[in-house]
């Protein structure tokens, strides 16, 4: 049983990292203070290093609430239409900036948050992989190196899209790279 | 003819150029410093806003000049073996992080090269679409689409391969993009 106090505390919680993915997707992590979180969040600035020790940890919290988010998002039995509908669904998230503000900070030197980044993309490939390895592929082309470039077609139709939603038609681009997909299946 | 001063002046300007490249795509923009860039370059840091105005100036500048380096690197026909071997030397030199860099500024809410950097995408994209006009496509599924997708593939799998170098095996995702390219044409 969730006792009152514990229910509150994850409401926080929650709160918090919803305000903060917004705020690291609008601004950028390093010009997004805590501050900023607790006015967007409606939690006093102090509850925010008690839930999550310091901003480089709050920054991790996301990055984990976005795994999830894609998780949750990923078809369970291998569905083209699913899978579409399902990027489609995730890039058009108001914060789907977000994965662009992750790749950057994790592209950082030293970076704390580059080795779980890093295994999302291999997670992501080891799924395309997988689904990859039913077919007979040609000589020479091998399912990892497919899987990089179609999860990579995944990732720059949404940048295109980011950087320019009324020339490049995200539905039909998502269609395309279907199409590819099927080819390759 | 040139003169003298005006070839130390070109001169200083590369220089001023490539240290923001470099210390752009190592630090990002926001935390170098005119100071950072007059260490680097050699050159003093009072002849660089007399070269590019100001910070966002010289940004355009690094973005004008990253435009070259690609428009050099395209192959004036088609020919996909120029256009992978070129690819993988673009992507592997010292600077390939700035591409994700001039990203991230030009999504930034009124960025001043968003407008710029749209234009190299939509460049890309219309070389692809050309090439791709070539071919019967299926129903459903359009050049612009399809441009969309190869142009985002590459970009997705530079990125991939930034992020973890050791899991990525750059030439074989490249080769794996040739065959996706090659199965539409």
């Amino acid at each position: 049983m969730t006792t009152r106090r514990e229910q509150t505390s994850g409401e926080s919680r929650e709160l918090i990292l919803g305000a903060a993915a917004e705020l690291f997707a609008e601004k950028g992590y390093r010009q997004t203070t805590f501050a900023d979180v607790a006015e967007r969040s409606g939690i006093s600035r102090g509850s925010i290093p008690w839930h999550f020790g310091s901003k480089e940890g709050l920054l991790l919290a996301v990055l984990e609430r976005s795994v999830e988010t894609l998780r949750a998002g990923l078809p369970t039995e291998p569905d083209l239409d699913v899978l579409v509908a399902g990027l489609e669904e995730l890039f058009t998230r108001p914060t789907s900036k977000l994965f662009v503000t992750l790749l950057v900070e994790a592209l950082e030197p030293g970076s704390p948050i580059h080795g779980r980044y890093a295994a999302i993309h291999e997670t992501l490939r080891e799924h395309c992989r997988q689904w990859l390895s039913r077919f007979p592929l040609p000589d020479g082309v091998s399912a990892d190196a497919l899987a990089v470039a179609l999860i990579g077609a995944g990732i720059g139709i949404h940048q295109q899209w980011l950087v320019a939603p009324d020339k490049v038609d995200l539905p039909r681009s998502l269609a395309a790279l279907r199409y590819l997909v099927a080819g390759v299946a």
